[in-house]
């Protein structure tokens, strides 16, 4: 199974940047390891190419994989990034869900209306606060490791970095009162393959623009 | 383990009937295999009981498990309702996720205003025949087995059984355009397990009421 992954999405962040992490990650990064074909237009949905008419969709592995969660999913079991046994698995699945529910807030966010823009930051840093980050400056304090679950890297740091850098983008100081998940990110961010994502010339996508919201509304609300 | 799995919730269907449908699928249902602890108030909501301050919660195993996606996983992989490999597994997590997302409009109907409800009647059944079914019949129709995936039972048939049903309660030819579904709903009902399940007196909860509404806006939106 040489051939490279092949990620189909519009040019910007949206739910597939949580797989381009994930691959990243991995260590499935870098020049020719993997190929992004940009969707401008509702062509590719008119087809029996996506399984429910929907993107991200990767082609990997010989298999067309649909749905956020089953691509992420596939990738962490394939690279190791699942725990080492049930219990480990369902630990990290249930904090990637519980971030995933946050990093939603932050996917929808540019497609808001203006004025509802500046009150569902808050709404965000609300939750972030109070539901979601109490959880994990909890577990990495208690067990005093690095990664959140097992001592090994997994599909939940990952989502927790992802989400935590997208958030602190439009709240710098979001993780004041969390020293634990300050460590973490830092951390975490100077993995090598994590830290390669992160430096400039990565497949990594900037901040939602304009031209990716009017992009999107074009293909979806056409 | 030999402790019954508790299930805290609301007293109805909701995010929680997926986790009844697979506990009862795997056997794991009668007369004292389980017990439902019924949700009333904000209190619970209070403590550090929940993950994420949210519910579904199930304690089994000796976890407080949260996150529908994680438990309907977990009790998958523990009673082997997840395929025999990691591409089986695969499919399985993709047609799952998929049916979330149509069962996710049957779950939130109820608390639509009355105006809306019977348009979203409409999107969903658009939604179940353009979209998510014709897959399903396909894939019935192009392996000519009973089962969605590896010729074995497994959490897509599950979730995909209740989500027909749950749709049909609304509009009761929904299948009528699609022979292999009608088949396969005809033949995993009649599994045991899922019989027993479907026969009155069962753990299954019956269709949303105006009490259930009540208590999740009181719970929820007080």
């Amino acid at each position: 199974m040489a051939a490279k992954p092949k990620l189909h999405y519009p040019n910007g962040r949206g739910r597939m940047e949580s797989v381009r992490w994930v691959l990243a990650a991995a260590g499935v990064e870098g020049h020719g390891d993997r190929e992004e074909i940009s969707i401008n237009s509702r062509s590719p949905f008119l087809g029996n190419h996506l399984l429910f008419q929907q993107v991200p969709m990767v082609e990997i592995d010989g298999m067309k994989l649909v749905q956020t969660r089953s691509i992420l999913h596939y990738i962490a079991d394939k690279h190791h990034l699942f725990g080492k046994d049930l219990k480990e698995r369902t630990l990290i699945d249930m904090y990637v869900e519980g971030t995933l529910d946050l990093l939603e807030l932050i996917i929808m966010h540019p497609f808001l209306k203006p004025d509802d823009q500046q009150k569902e930051v808050v709404n965000m840093a609300q939750k972030a606060i109070i539901r979601y980050f109490p959880v994990f400056e909890k577990v990495l304090r208690d067990h005093g490791q690095r990664f959140l679950v097992g001592n090994q890297l997994s599909l939940a740091d990952v989502i927790l970095l992802q989400t935590i850098l997208a958030l602190e983008e439009k709240i710098p100081n979001i993780l004041s009162a969390f020293p634990h998940l300050q460590e973490f990110t830092v951390k975490i961010s100077n993995i090598p393959t994590i830290k390669k994502f992160l430096e400039p010339g990565s497949k990594k996508k900037p901040p939602p623009d304009d031209i990716y919201v009017r992009t999107v509304y074009n293909i979806f609300m056409p």
